[in-house]
This record gives structure tokens, sequence and C-alpha cells, in this order.
């Protein structure tokens, strides 16, 4: 989709040639007629959507950027948004998109819905919490029972097929509607004439519970590499069923909100925001760095005779800071991906805190002895800067080692999201308390 | 799997009970045994793969964690690892694994493969670049002819399906194999008995060439919620096809080694790798940190004068040095995490740092203004330091903001890895260029 495509069909929006428009979008899959509407102001996406038919009008809003949907939904009514795109959903679709309306909207929305009982299964869909697997569920799912024959298994995957646009597993089902099994697609090529559900299927399948946290959901798609997962009641019922791309689109968020904390953005900005979403993403930490500095400023504002006596302790100033910050951001980064990918528990703290606190003392033996023989040769072994200068980084290392390690370790197990103590936060910290070690030790040895 | 579990296990290794670890794994999935074998040593996972099935222990090793693995093939004569695990993969991890040996061992495994289809597959794939979707891709499908009817069609995929674990599409293809479409699996149920396969298929599927770099492939996967993307050749031949589950382990990756680049680590490590590692991973970083701080107490050394005379001016060398280093890693972060899911285009250098500029601007404009007036009350109107900290502040963030989309932007366009100029580069390098912006200005101003 290149920039003349768009400018192209721009054009014909302005002239209102529905015609050459509708030409254009004839071939288009509905995720590229979702970017192009993206690319247009939510008039132009309105003058779109009006030439598609329903299933690809929902589809193409299903695949525009949340921003985007947002403008052009607030120019419907709620009645055109019930029946021209809510009732061609997946429930789990619909469900995403009911919650970004408000409430008031919503109820609207859902009055109109002519399907029944799409509209009951949205209404039960939307009591779970977002975060869970009971919030990222859809109900469109072929379901066969253990009890029935092939023909009959086979007659019923015929119909219920019909309905839907993707078959990822067909799931067996006992009368009580408990998830029994998987009845491979693969069986019903190769052995299309055995006596009963139940002998062809495969047991005991790897499923999830409603309440199961998403990044639990995420790691069992993972780690058993499939591509969809049947998520049951507390009494083992089949309710839903939560399909690869919905993950994907998971690992992709949970990630980029990491990376974002770890650099200091205070919100999900992309660089297509506009000039205020940037600001505000950005300030916030900005404001607390600079009220960090100023607070080193009145720490430092405490040793002016400790820098009237020895002046050129000034100069490493920014070693002791940036090192300090280095390294704090280097061991929480560490844990915040441990926990992320499951490789770490927040249960053993104290063997990883033992761990990194030898790793510190490496590092910080090696890099104050380094700087240890450079100030040796610069201000020789009496001065008072080539000791406490070195002293004081192994100080700082270890400090923000062990720092860096316990606090998202401390905030996993608050549940909070441990990805808050990454980037700035360590760095300004351990700045602060890297000036006060640096001082501390300096007036200590002068 | 809890370490109680592992524990048991670990004793009954020891003991040489085969019959009762055999019969605690039998109805563990292989992905939970490799878990498990990744927790042994080498030692405990040739006992346990000593006593799976064929099938089954070539899934285990390919579920594995890499380092886990290496230990256990090199135990293993090359004749056990192309017999008893390469002859049982799909081809695409067998071309992973043949990767992680070196060249004669590779060539050793090879001779002894017994299926001479395989090896040739093997041979073949392991020739594309590593980054391309040829690297990347099986030649595990189901294949049918647009001419065949759907009774011999039917007939082939049953064969077809026998050998394959899973079956993600099946795709079509002329009598030259060039891809002429999909056929979906909905179909095989619904419509069973139209005349010929072309006029069941789905045509135009969406594919990728082999030479398509990998990003682009998890692009398409990703943007039109595929379970599957087929790979042709030049001209337009299927020869292999990509799961998602492989894409989705490079989101993964792709994630995790932006984040390491942003956080100074230098190489790919996990909370569980030994503490050499660990430091090795790191201790690159703090130095080039160490190098940068060293470099600044150089060119502070030089204003010796302007210190003695503004002994102030000290104060503030934390607060400068943190602004650009927190403004650094917000715009670097911003621009690479827009590169990497394709929101922005490396040739758009001039709109984006225009943008950037403006949003700086404002930052820019905000916090000298706030420091300006915290100094005013401290210090007064007319000391030096009041106006040349506000000013260099402002001078820092301008710099940083541009510095640091101007950066990755060019790094991208010599196709070189964005991220490498994120964290501590770009705060060491603000940290650094924002002092001489500091020391110059007070200069100029006293």
């Amino acid at each position: 989709m290149n920039e003349e495509y768009i400018d192209t069909v721009k054009h014909l929006i302005e002239q209102k040639d529905a015609d050459k428009v509708k030409e254009l979008l004839i071939d288009l899959h509905p995720a590229d007629i979702a970017e192009l509407c993206n690319d247009l102001n939510a008039e132009g996406a309105r003058f779109i959507y009006r030439l598609l038919d329903n299933e690809t009008a929902a589809d193409v809003l299903v695949e525009m950027d949340e921003d985007a949907r947002k403008e052009l939904l607030e120019m419907l009514p709620s009645e055109t948004i019930a029946k021209r795109f809510v009732d061609y959903m997946d429930t789990d679709d619909a469900v995403d998109l009911m919650r970004e309306l408000d409430e008031d909207k919503q109820e609207e929305v859902l009055s109109h819905i002519e399907d029944i009982e799409q509209a009951g299964d949205i209404v039960d869909l939307l009591k779970y919490d977002e975060n869970t697997a009971g919030g990222l569920m859809g109900t469109e799912m072929v379901l066969v029972n253990e009890n029935w024959s092939m023909p009959e298994c086979l007659k019923e995957m015929r119909q219920q097929a019909e309905e839907l646009d993707e078959i990822y597993y067909v799931y067996v089902i006992d009368d009580d509607e408990r998830l029994r099994g998987i009845f491979p697609l693969k069986k019903m090529i190769t052995s299309p004439s055995v006596s009963k559900v139940k002998h062809v299927m495969q047991k005991d399948p790897i499923s999830v519970h409603v309440d199961t946290p998403i990044d639990e959901v995420v790691q069992a798609i993972e780690k058993y590499d499939l591509v969809a997962i049947p998520v049951i009641d507390s009494i083992g019922r089949l309710v839903g069923q939560i399909t690869v791309d919905d993950v994907m689109d998971e690992v992709r968020e949970q990630s980029e909100r990491d990376y974002q904390l770890a650099s200091g953005l205070s919100q999900d900005v992309e660089t297509d925001d506009n000039v205020l979403k940037q600001t505000t993403a950005r300030l916030p930490w900005l404001l607390i760095g600079m009220l960090g500095g100023i607070g080193n400023s009145m720490i430092l504002g405490n040793f002016d005779s400790t820098f009237a006596a020895h002046p050129e302790m000034a100069l490493y100033i920014p070693l002791i800071g940036g090192t300090g910050g280095n390294v704090g951001t280097q061991s929480s980064a560490i844990i915040v991906q441990g926990l992320a990918n499951s490789s770490l528990d927040a249960k053993n703290t104290f063997k990883q805190v033992t761990k990194e606190a030898v790793v510190a003392l490496i590092n910080a033996t090696i890099i104050s002895l380094l700087v240890y023989t450079y100030n040796f040769i610069r201000f020789g072994a009496t001065a008072t800067v080539t000791y406490s200068v070195s002293i004081s980084l192994f100080a700082v290392v270890m400090f923000a080692s062990i720092f860096g390690t316990l606090v998202p370790m401390t905030l996993e197990k608050l549940k909070i999201d441990p990805a808050i103590a990454t980037g700035p936060f360590i760095a300004i910290t351990n700045d602060i308390i890297g000036m006060m070690l640096y001082m501390g030790i300096t007036v200590l040895l002068s």
C-alpha cells in the first residue's frame, strides 16, 4: 500500500466516485482495506465501509487501528454499529469493540443486535475480566458429541462449519457439555468410517480455565505449539476458544508495553501519533527525572566544603551516576524478562539476589580496579579522589545490582507490573543513591 | 512442573530405575518432558530420551532449550542423532538442529539419515539464509493438483495426511508445481462432491518468496491472521510453508533482543544462565559506560576555572546528563519500535525529525522554565547558574531528541539493526555531549 495509491483513493472519494473506489477495493483483503481506512479521515472511512458487503465491513473494522476505529464509530448511530458490524463479527471481536464504547452506547448497540444468540454471548463474555482467558475467548467453534457416530458427526460438522470463517480444532464434548477431547481434522480425512467419535478423538486436550490470566494462556499456546486453545469453566464445560492470532497480538502488545516502560514512555505511543500524544507520553518521566536532578543538586549542595577541598571530585559525578544507572537497568531488565517469559519465579528471590550479588562483585571489582589504575596515573596514589571514586563505584555497582533485582521481584509478588521498575525509574533512583554514596564515602575518607 | 517432581525424577534416574521413570513420562506432553530435560544434566537427559519412542524423542529434542540440547547432542554419536532424531523431525526443525552443529558433524549426521528424501530436503533448506523465509520454512505440506476431481483429491489428502503431525492448510498447485490456491478444510466437510479442485479452492492465496526477510513474513502472518503461509520460489513454485508457531517464536526472540539492547545487555541472557555468561553479557556496556564517564571527567577537567568561579555549577551535572539520557532513550525507543512493527518507514526521516523537533521544543520549554523558576528562587535572577542551566537543558533536550531520532533511522537505512542505538549507547553519548554543551554555554555566558 503506497502513498500514491492512497492519494488516488482520496481523490476518488473527494469526487464521490463510488463505482471507481469499489472497483479498486474489490481485490483487496480486509486487512489491506483496514490499512487504507487508517490513513483516511473518519469521513473517508465511512465512505468506504458503505461500499462493502456486511462480512467485509465487519472484518475491516476489526482490523483497523483503535484510534481510527474509534473516530469512525463516533460518527455512526448505534443501530448501524449493531446491524452493519456487530451482527457479522465473531464474538471475541465484538466484545473487544464493545469494550471501546462507553456504557450507554454499549447498551444501545446491544439492544439493536438482531441475532439474539449473538447478543447473549456478547453480554456473557463482557462479564469476564479483560485480562483472563474469558475476556479473550470467542464462542465460535465446531462442537461434536463423543457418542455420535461418524456419519452423524460429519453431518453436524458440515452444518456448523458453514457459519464459521475458519476451523481451528473440532472439539468433542459429552452430554453435559464437558470438554472430552479434540477431533483431529486429519482423522476426518484419514479414517472417515470408524464407529464413534470418542474412539477417534485425542483425549485429555490441553485447555485453560476462564479465569486463567492471559500470560498463562500465551505460555500454553507457545509451549504446546497450538493454533487455538479451548476454554473451560469450573465444572469442565467447554465455553469458548482462544485463537493463536489473538495470542500473537497479546505477545506483541505485552512486549511493546515492557519496552516502552523501559524507555520512559508512560503510555502506548506510536510514531504516527500526534504531537500532543507524543508529548504527554514523554513528559511525566522527564519531569520525574528533572525532580531527581534537582534533588541531586540539593544533596550535592550540602557538600560545598568537600568540593572546595577536592575540586576534582566534581569530575566523576557523571561516571558514578551513569554506572549506577547502567547496572541497575541491566539487572532489572533481566528480571522483568525472566518474569515475562516465565523462566523466573518470583518465589526464588533469595537465590536470584545471591547470584546477582556474585555477578555484581565481579563487575564491580573489574570497573573499580580499572578506574583506580587510571586515577593512580592521573592524580597519584595519595589523592583522595583516587580511592574514593573507586570505592564509591564499587558500592554503587553492588547497590544498583541488588536494588535492580529486588524491586521488580517485590513488585511481582505484590501483583504490580514489575516493568514499571525498569528504565528511568531505576536510573534516576540509582543516580540519587549513587551521589549519596559518593559524597558519604568521600567525606569519610577525607 | 514443580521442583518436587523434578527431584523425584532425578532420584529415580540416579537409581537407574528405568521402569518407574518411563511410567512417570507416559502421560507427559513432549514439551513437558523437554522442560524436565532442561532441568536435568546431559546424562539425565540421555537417560530419558532412551526411554522414549522415536517420534516423542524427536519432539522432545526440538522443544528443549538450546543450551541443554547442545550439551545432550555433544554426548551422542552422529549416527544416533541422525537415526533417532533427525529422521523423525519435520524438515524445518531438522534444519534448525543442523545449524547448531559444526560443519563436520553436519556432514556426518547427513550421511547417516536413512530417509534419502528427508536428507535431500535438509541439504536444500540449509542453503537458504537463516533470516529469510527459506531459512524458516519446512517442506511438510498437503498438496493437491488443481485438476484433480474431488474423490481423487480426498484420497491423496488422506495418504499425505497420514505422515503429518498437523495440517495447517491444503495447498493447490498446477502441473508445474506453481501455487494456485488454498483448499479450505471447511470445503472438505461442506461440499465434498464438487467436480474439480480448482472450482472449490480460494484463488490468489497470500504467499511469501523464499528470499523474503523474516520480519516481513511475521508481518504478513500477523496482518492476515494466518496459521501458516506458503513459500514460493522465483517462478511461483510452492517450495515450503512457514507455520505460526515458528513465527511466534520469532516475534518473541526479536522483542527480547530489542529489549536487551535497550537495557545494555550485549547478548541473549536469561536469569538461569550461569555467572560467567551473565557477566560477559553485561561487562561490555559497563566498560563503554566507564570510558564515557572517564571521558566526561576529562572534558570537565578543562573547565577548572569555571567551577572555581561558579562552584554551584557542579550541582547540576546529574540533571543535565540524566535529562539528555532520558530524552534520547525515549526518542530512539519510539523509532526502533516504529521500525520493528512497520508503522514507520526509514524513508520518512525528514518528516519524523521535524515532528520530533516540535515535541522536543515543547518538552524543552517546559523543563527549562521549571528549572529556571527553581533556580531563580534558590540563587536569584543574576546568578550565572540560573540561566546557564536552563539554556543548557533546553539545548540538551533539543539535541538528544533529534540525535535519538536520526541515529536509529540512519542505521536502518544502512541495514544495521537500529536497536543497537538505544539504551546505554544513546545515554552515554548524550551524557558526554550534554556536558560539552553545558560547559560551553556556561563559558559563553559568564
